[in-house]
């Protein structure tokens, strides 16, 4: 890939979508392709980035109120933007993350009285806005999605993983909104069905992007 | 105090100006007129805060770059004015804060390539633009201020206290402006000479504020 720019693809979606299935099944698709390829996490995916996540992650739900912890997912990501990302994608190498912006958008948005706005602000001042070149957005009928969430909730759920259906639907409901105001960038993605299945249309979804 | 709201008041400067020896001696006189006061720092002044500190200055000098630090600030002091600073203000105490807002302003903005107007819309999304009743601002003439600094570098100095005679001339600069601009809010005071007489000053800067 020498001399090529890499490109920075995001995945998206709820709980319960199937995304961390589906992200390795993506990589090794990719991969077989001939595609060097990073895969990375948000929060985390840089040494900074990982110790803010622990301080997201630790504590009780009331630790941060919204404000303060719209700022820390901000700075985990200006720091796995600048230390992770952007070499990578200098050196050549794809870069896969399991969610980005948009998952703040959808979570630390809205329901926590932070505008979508506000969120696009930070972005905007800590990582200079950067978006990445395709996000494949995890999609489910609600009900299906209620269902695989609930199955998962096995008291090892963290503090999102917890929250009540309502919640979840109106997380979902947010990163359509996205999708349908940047088409550009989004692709819907239906999980519905195999994996196998699921993991076809992503990389049909990554068709025009790929060697 | 019941009944009565409380006062919040910061104190900024730079490095060498006796901050630290003035905050002590400040809090002493406020207490002895029947003044009921917490007195706080940034970062920090949270149980939060405080780790978020600990994120700031453990590392080296590359740990972070300016953007995701100035979030970090941001996020310390969401935390610090909802979980310390508007909690004892509502309970009538006055709060006395080492360093707030204008250390931002005057370390993260300029010389890091994040405008002051970046810093204050961090400022409005963290803290819904949150100010002090009073700033005062302890000012020293530049010799001066090296001259104490340069004392004060043994060895033990953190990431800020060792930079160079021109970087410590632009804070003071900045500050400086940030008080023209706001001389409701703020107070320029004259840090030279005993200290007793440093700390009358200060006071003289709160007449209007105290009971």
């Amino acid at each position: 890939m020498t001399g090529r720019p890499g490109r920075f693809i995001t995945l998206e979606g709820g709980e319960g979508v199937g995304k961390s299935t589906q992200l390795a099944a993506l990589a090794t698709a990719l991969r077989a392709r001939g595609i060097d390829l990073i895969v990375t996490r948000e929060p985390g995916g840089s040494e900074g980035a990982e110790a803010i996540r622990r301080l997201l992650l630790e504590g009780d739900a009331g630790r941060w109120g919204p404000r303060a912890e719209a700022l820390l997912f901000a700075a985990a990501r200006a720091d796995h933007l600048e230390k992770t990302i952007l070499p990578a994608l200098a050196a050549g190498q794809w870069v896969l993350s399991d969610r980005y912006l948009d998952s703040s958008r959808a979570y630390q948005s809205g329901a926590s009285g932070l505008e979508d706005a506000d969120i696009l602000t930070l972005h905007r001042i800590g990582s200079e806005g950067r978006l990445p070149d395709r996000t494949l957005l995890l999609q489910l009928p609600e009900a299906e999605a209620t269902r695989r969430a609930s199955l998962r909730d096995r008291g090892d759920s963290d503090r999102i993983g917890g929250r009540d259906a309502a919640y979840h639907a109106r997380v979902a409901a947010a990163f359509a909104q996205y999708a349908a105001g940047d088409p550009q960038r989004f692709r819907a993605i239906d999980a519905t069905g195999a994996p196998d299945a699921v993991t076809a249309r992503l990389l049909d979804a990554l068709a025009d992007l790929t060697p």
